[in-house]
């Protein structure tokens, strides 16, 4: 933990709260089963391992383990007292202990796991209780680390000390964090104050803030990180030049540590506003060679930079068409530069045209993605990997799936989530944004004729690619606690859980992170479970309905305005009327975007009869009187789910109430402060909704109930 | 002119262009007309007067006139060459001349105008052409710069140079300019460039350019300026202390010679915020010293300061409510302070509740001011002056009038207008608003039993007043021409000459406005004052309909929004439905806002059938099919005006290029840009309105055109 700043704040320390074992008071078998740890390996990521391992188990088990003079730094200050080489083999006579490190490094490791060792791959582990030693064994030192956090999860959230069985490896290998932040101190879509990476025009950060960031990504398995806002502007340009990247290479120290790899948002144009070239034609020598030269540079100072993340025409942005190229053309050039030096080129589908007439019904923004990118399919070089949004549109609270998303059957692709709640509340409200995640991932493409669900798109194994994983723009910022609400903490953590294996459910991470973050009492741990797992749907029963979307702010988005977006250039629409509402994307009457699904998806979306009532609006425009599979009319449904949800916000505030004195006091207050701002935020978005569509409709409330 | 910024730039000159008399060329008589300029004053203002006389009588008639020795700087330097005594005189043989100055100052003076000048006041002048001397004379040296202005303004718009008759004296004693300009160089509202007071947290201007504002704001007549922001932030909250008070003093020095009086917007907190007083409590004896001391450091640096102007409990503004006190309590207390200096409070009542509900259907912001300050008259000292907006809700477009103005019979008053275009179209839109402010000044208000116009109010006559006038929010910033839209020029002139004399039409302020600025050509003058005159019907025509206001974006206020307030907390709705639109201000079933007039006032605007069609949406909620005087119903009125003011929106910008070579090539490019630009965007006005009542009211056009 960062202990200058914050030291001693619940809220900082997150999910590493490390309560006390209280199960395990009177049982004295806690001591001895981790009185030491020991290791071979001498490098700083194992000794990262060691360090959390000391950490959580001194402050879980009441005791801190004896740390290996082997494993610690030469002068061996780590542990409480050294104890000797047979430690490291975990032979230390009758107490038990921890043995944690590489299979090449630690002869004991490999005999406690054998062949079984075989299918862990790069970043995988193995634990395992034997004659009294727990094994954490791995091929690489950032798998042992993994290994070692794993451990301590589990001990957090009440697993028996006594005995381990684990084999675990990443489904996906790229596990991306996106920062959005702005080398001014402002991070684009954050809600947790300035960014810790800048200030004032200038890389500054605290290293033991960075450090403690990386440890929080770390321990639920991210390993790359893009550290500028993909809008890059004037000076953030500049990153790729020898003025930054010595910053830079201090940065990506730091989260070496932790096995994770900087990448860099960079600008497309960088050849015309950095180096003084007439072009940045992916095509012209020059600007190859530019971009050539600053490859070499980066990899002089970054040995293992992971590569470039791109927003390319897009919103503004610059890229390969201006000079009538096209985007694969523009990766491809940048891929060639990165390629030889190992390092991929990141780039974004989120492209579509924002300077759309609201007159022209025919343009779909939802269309563009797949539009854009599905002509280029098997274009791209096998270093690019194209980030593709989970909803084609943007990060709404309802979206469906994009059809993008395992489309294309010869490209690499990341499944891009946004963490930070822009359109879900911006931490202010509470939204679990997990259990929209899941959706996304389960959903069936029927590509390759199916049993292709996004997970397996994402990691690659419906087309056998190598290259693939998970994108997230992150929720963090200065704040103390992190994520301004602390329990926006939760969506940080389940991402990276998900993005490591996304079999787990909502549910069982809402239960990890709240065992972990709020220690073992099943009260507090019941409570939040429950609060998270019905947030997002209380959040979007308050909020626009049936997946139509928007209807919030311009710019800022936040807090309800149904005609905020209708009459811009954004192409994002509602068409509501005095009749009816929502967006006619079948192929037979409307933009055609129903028909960019595959197989029985098209089917479902394009008829006014299968299509899902949560998605209704999205894909058909009805009348008020529409009578949804639930039984109740459109108009019914927005006036119900609005009274509803504002209702159940309310009582997210009490139920939070009642955990008082039950979990610290710092996070208390900073949430109960928050969920009384959604509570009365609630309503507003009720009124607005209801009586912006009973002032069109006309139609009463079947209750009666008071629309203004 | 400021020579070194804008050296020859005609948009800079503005209404100086001094376009050669090309009408007198063949016609000798002109030059001996004004062959000399002589006074026996000896001050900066009579100087003033003889500098812009030699300048525009030199360029329009291609011969400067001499200047008399004694009329200039003891160098005598002015003049081409020094005429003797008898110049002064106006005795100087066969040529003749200008004597002007003050009647104490010229015996000549004294002479020719004889018991004439008594009625003349201290502003006014008298010009008059005998035995070959055109004599400027008035009992002060301001009232000698304006007959000088005056003169210049004859002879520039046409006037035969051989005889002039002229008795003037403005019919307000108080005719002031509001800056709302920043300490950190921007201007609230402001839509011509950065502010000329301020930059970068500092008082930091360039004299000439003061200079040049200055003597263009008396070449009108007005006598006062607000010289920062009504809404006082930190820094500008200093300005009463004697860090600020130097800079300030420099500021009024160059004012004064032009007889403009400085005023400060002053922060009622200011006994706290910048005082270190626990408290800003009018009835407190420490704060009441407070501002006395202020007071006497102010009278210390400006002797001749005209007083404060305070935005006090309004729109977050501190004020006495916050210590339980009133309006009167907290304007006295100020009275008090400047009071043995000779100086007024100037109290704005633009005070309503800004965080109202929207739900909330009683409040009515259009009561506000009234309410406020009506239970009030009388309370206040007789230096306080109520600063009245002419529109009883803001700057709309259409409003009625407030019904404030003249109800009160035992309290000073003026009424404010806005120059500065914030809901006119911001100076991208041409609006000429004096068309406007006549429609104001001409409302018969009742009081006192009647032929009571508001122009009659505000100059103190109906109710016997000594102090009294006009009040206006600037439209100028550092832009070369001014204004940002040159033809916005015309507002700023307008309102000047309608503050000395309100019964000038617009239409003959507009003609000379314009052939001032663009000289004798008529075609180019008819086509100009044809635009002008048109321009706030047009602007009308394409933006809210029917009196109803706002509906712009928020903010801003730049745009189409239809609901950009409606749900919002600043008591500006529309209400509209699927039935209908309107506010329901009666007093039978409504706000009882239109119980606020007086008389007929009252019966005409409570009535559905007398409403006057273009308030109509003010005072009633109508269905859409309601009738108007004009025939059309209330929906097809809408459709028609605007579709017909986008139309005419267009033709302004092709009636404007059919000028093109008729005027200087940097006011003709810079006009028909914004004109361009509201042709566009009047059909995005024109077609954001249609829609919206289209799909909210489903009724079609009758002439099927175009709605979306």
């Amino acid at each position: 933990m960062n202990e200058q700043q914050h030291a001693g704040r619940a809220d900082y320390r997150a999910w590493f709260a490390y309560h006390p074992r209280v199960d395990l008071e009177t049982n004295m078998e806690k001591a001895p089963t981790y009185a030491w740890i020991a290791s071979s390996d001498r490098n700083d990521t194992v000794r990262a391992a060691i360090s959390v391992l000391a950490e959580g188990i001194g402050a879980m088990f009441g005791e801190t383990p004896w740390v290996s003079a082997l494993a610690t730094d030469p002068d061996g200050e780590t542990g409480k007292r050294s104890v000797g080489p047979n430690a490291a083999d975990g032979a230390n006579g009758a107490d038990s202990g921890i043995l944690v490190g590489t299979f090449a490094a630690n002869e004991r490791l490999r005999e406690i796991f054998g062949v079984e060792a075989a299918e862990l791959g790069r970043e995988g582990f193995a634990i395992r209780t034997k004659e009294g030693v727990t094994a954490i064994g791995a091929h690489t030192p950032v798998g042992a680390l993994y290994g070692a956090f794993h451990l301590l999860r589990l001990l957090a959230t009440g697993a028996d000390p006594s005995g381990h069985e684990v084999f675990e490896r990443p489904a996906n290998k790229l596990r991306m964090i996106n920062q959005w932040d702005n080398i001014d101190g402002s991070i684009e879509r954050g809600y947790a104050g300035p960014s810790i990476f800048y200030r004032d025009d200038a890389i500054d950060f605290e290293p033991a803030r960075i450090r403690d960031y990386a440890r929080l990504l770390a321990s639920v398995g991210l390993n790359a990180i893009a550290i500028n806002n993909v809008n890059v502007h004037r000076l953030e340009s500049r990153f790729v030049t020898e003025d930054y990247l010595p910053r830079l290479a201090e940065l990506a120290a730091i989260f070496r540590v932790y096995g994770i790899k900087l990448l860099l948002s960079v600008n497309f144009a960088a050849p015309i506003e950095v180096g003084g070239l007439p072009t940045a034609d992916p095509l012209d020598e020059a600007v190859q060679q530019w971009w050539h030269e600053r490859a070499a540079a980066i990899y002089e100072a970054i040995p293992d930079f992971c590569g470039f993340l791109v927003k390319a025409d897009s919103e503004n942005r610059p890229g390969p068409f201006t000079y009538g190229r096209g985007h694969a053309e523009g990766a491809n050039m940048l891929a060639d530069a990165l390629g030889r030096h190992g390092g991929l080129v990141v780039w974004r589908c989120f492209v579509y045209n924002c300077k759309q007439d609201w007159r022209d019904r025919k343009t779909d923004r939802a269309r563009a993605a797949y539009d854009h990118f599905m002509p280029l399919d098997g274009a791209f070089r096998d270093n690019v990997v194209l980030q593709i949004k989970n909803g084609p549109m943007d990060f709404q609270a309802r979206e469906p799936v994009s059809p993008l998303l395992g489309a294309m059957e010869r490209t690499n692709q990341v499944v891009e989530f946004q963490i930070t709640q822009e359109y879900t509340g911006q931490q202010r409200h509470l939204c679990y944004l997990v259990p929209q995640w899941k959706t996304v991932l389960d959903f069936e493409t029927h590509a390759l004729g199916g049993a292709a669900p996004v997970k397996r798109i994402a990691d690659g194994s419906v087309h056998g690619r190598t290259l693939g994983g998970f994108a997230a723009v992150s929720n963090i910022g200065a704040d103390p606690n992190w994520t301004g609400h602390p329990l926006a903490q939760a969506n940080l953590y389940g991402y990276g859980r998900l993005a490591w294996n996304p079999e787990l459910s909502a549910e069982a991470i809402a239960e990890e992170w709240a065992l972990q973050t709020f220690g073992a009492n099943r009260r507090v741990a019941d409570a939040v479970v429950g609060m998270l797992m019905e947030s997002p749907d209380i959040y979007e029963s308050y909020t626009a309905p049936l997946g139509v979307g928007w209807m919030v702010n311009p710019n800022h988005h936040y807090g309800p305005n149904v005609d905020g977006y209708e009459y811009d250039k954004w192409g994002t629409y509602h068409f509501a009327d005095r009749d009816g509402v929502g967006v006619d994307r079948t192929v037979r009457s409307g933009t055609g975007y129903a028909g960019q699904y595959r197989g029985s998806n098209a089917n479902m979306y394009e008829s006014l009869a299968d299509c899902p009532d949560e998605l209704l609006l999205f894909f058909h425009h009805v009348p008020y009187g529409h009578r949804l599979k639930s039984g109740r009319t459109v108009i019914q449904h927005i006036y119900d789910t609005h009274f509803d949800g504002a209702q159940r916000a309310g009582e997210l505030a009490q139920r939070w109430a009642s955990l008082e004195g039950l979990v610290a006091a710092d996070v208390y207050d900073e949430a109960l402060a928050r969920f009384r701002e959604q509570a009365e935020h609630a309503k507003e978005w009720r009124d607005r909704i209801n009586t912006y569509f009973y002032r069109k409709s006309g139609v009463p409330d079947e209750q009666g109930r008071t629309i203004y």
